[in-house]
């Protein structure tokens, strides 16, 4: 991928693509739990916001960390579905999920993780 | 720690507190280059603002994640440390560092990683 980069840095250019509240509630939405479309993600208990979400989908496509599928078109549908690289952010997010799991007390393990 | 959290979900839960461009760039200043005052992080390549600084190490302070300790008081200067809790987050940018090394074309190893 040769997104530009506030650094070299290895973090600083991984957060310049996922460093945000939402971006990672997306890929996790379709990396456990299987979510695919639209109505799916706002259905999520973050309540994303509809112009958030279509803002980090075209962010996550131009990344090639998702891509967009036509399983439709009459009438138009469009599902979404993470790329190999995509998935290889699995790492990331169970890092994140064990460090909160463990240092915040309003968690707990969803069944899928 | 009992910060508000927008679900129970230990990634998002994690994302209130640390998903954003540059608390975890202060973090990896800490953990892995040694910083330790203001001038300091200022200082880093992706030059972060004083004001957005400011409001990161404040946020990470009351998150118990880092600590501020007066090293001198004439002039009166301070210094910020993380707390075990953050030093614990070390994972989580180790993880964060592999996956940028291995999907991002400009990213390269810094010696200290």
């Amino acid at each position: 991928m040769d997104q530009p980069c506030r650094s070299a840095c290895p973090i600083a250019c991984t957060l310049d693509l996922v460093g945000d509240r939402w971006t990672l509630i997306v890929v996790r939405d379709m990396m456990f739990f299987g979510k695919e479309r639209f109505e799916e993600f706002l259905a999520s208990p973050e309540e994303i916001s509809t112009n958030i979400l279509t803002s980090r989908l075209r962010q996550l496509e131009a990344a090639g960390l998702v891509e967009r599928k036509l399983y439709s078109t009459r009438p138009r549908r469009t599902s979404y579905h993470l790329t190999e690289t995509g998935k290889s952010l699995r790492p990331v997010l169970k890092t994140i999920a064990v460090w909160g799991l463990r240092h915040l007390e309003q968690t707990r393990t969803p069944e899928q993780f």
